[in-house]
């Protein structure tokens, strides 16, 4: 019922109309509509002559502010429509008002696209982890510096390294929100508001991003038998940390092949039987939940 | 209301009784009540006296039937009672069968448990992959083996790092089930089964365990740069096998600290737009879930 953009107009027609003759449209260079100001449109698609039920948001992140995605989520919630955004700006700037907001409107406020792009991680915890308690998480969640650092360990030059990514289309043309770290810095906010109860902003957490001595640092990490990470972390108590390395003695891991989500693998790190107690609860709770469901 | 006990008599009361007073005097040696069969027991718990919801069943495998919990399961549903196992018997021999019995039971068949403890495998697929197909799987899910392969690195011998952890209560008295590979391929089978729309058994998984040979090859992996593992694999379409290696270029990973269930590690080997996009389909998929529970 509705596409509002920034450079192309916006069409909202409450009868619906047909998504991908707008795309070929907009493709041809054509207008879809009327310019119109996104939170207009948002209210417009939100009115009773249109009732749209949900916003789909993706618009790009402004790290200084979170805007505009924070803006257009509450105008929304505003205009009872549930939200999903890959946009990790209203996560990592203002989950804790916008959850409120949400709970309040009786609509939906959710963005796994925010981290990992569509691997279950909030998914993971809302949904299969019933009565589970995150203390921390530790996580390589910034594509392109993790492809730079692989390339740097393969002899790369930084320069030619982010060069190649740029013409692969993995980095943007202006890549310094993922080398000077404010990618993960975002994700790391967005992660520990969300799953550890924290009320973070981006600026808030410690930031080391990849500089020109990281092809050094990566290629001596090498030879030394490890390997130089960009990581992103929090815990709920300061706690000494263990190298990424996984699969020693007891842990267990599951590696699914997926479409359209590619291999994901889940590992588990520390096994025993107090772990299969838990299976028993989780899907007693499942259990709990259909039947409530049902009634 | 319910405790069928193959050695300790049974005790089933409709009015419900205290779990943990029932428990202490199965530690003092008294009986729980009379001796009844435990299909008796079930029969007896579904029945309109009692009526109980859930079957919860814990009892040992046989490996070449998946006996005893096939019938139990068989007869929960047959009383109307939902059904947990942390057994993969049922799984690994029947599913498709048991499946379409709660199906017209019009009840829940779940089994969390049976692979990789309380990590969310079965339910990650069912509750946070909408739409996804899987293609297959490659995991390391024996913790006795896995255990034993580590230790043999380290230059343990076969029998000491068997014996430890017998010692230890990791591995069974008799240890026969997870050395000879038959753990691993019942979990291969009900991986396969409920993954992939398998049909198999245990027995049709083909299968190697670990030998008086493991430690010289665990040990010349190493070597190598390479390290030796029992993998339990499916594939729907036969396809050349990757290392278990990760992390590479444009891979994420995030390790979640948990209470109760330790760390987990959930990666994303293959990134891209198209993943991103995915996590919008799942998020829509989860609004129109609530949608409907809410009708």
């Amino acid at each position: 019922v509705g596409i509002p953009t920034p450079r192309h107009g916006s069409k909202c027609d409450g009868a619906g109309f047909d998504a991908a003759q707008a795309a070929s449209s907009v493709e041809r260079g054509d207008a879809l509509g009327p310019a119109l100001s996104s939170l207009d449109a948002i209210r417009r698609l939100g009115s009773p002559s249109i009732e749209a039920c949900v916003l789909v948001e993706t618009t790009p992140l402004d790290i200084q502010s979170g805007e505009p995605a924070i803006s257009h989520v509450r105008a929304a919630f505003a205009a009872g429509m549930h939200v999903i955004t890959a946009n990790k700006g209203p996560a990592a700037f203002a989950y804790r008002a916008l959850a409120a907001e949400a709970r309040r409107a009786g609509v939906s406020f959710l963005f796994e696209g925010a981290v990992m792009d569509g691997v279950p991680v909030f998914n993971l915890v809302r949904e299969t982890l019933p009565a589970v308690t995150i203390r921390g998480f530790r996580g390589v969640v910034n594509s392109t510096t993790n492809h730079i650092l692989s390339a740097l360990e393969r002899g790369e030059s930084f320069a030619s390294a982010l060069a190649r990514m740029q013409a692969d289309g993995v980095a943007e043309a202006d890549p310094s929100l993922d080398i000077d770290g404010w990618d993960a810095a975002a994700k790391t906010a967005a992660l520990a508001n969300v799953l550890l109860d924290a009320d973070l902003t981006p600026q808030r957490v410690d930031r080391e991003g990849l500089t020109a001595a990281s092809g050094a640092r990566a290629r001596s990490a090498i030879a030394a038998g490890r390997r130089l990470k960009l990581v992103a972390t929090a815990t709920c108590h300061a706690d000494g940390h263990d190298p990424l390395a996984i699969l020693d003695d007891q842990a267990n891991a599951l590696e699914l092949d997926t479409w359209p989500m590619g291999r994901i693998v889940i590992t588990e790190r520390d096994g025993g039987l107090e772990k299969t107690a838990y299976a028993l609860v989780s899907d007693l709770v499942t259990v709990a939940r259909r039947i409530r469901a049902r009634r």
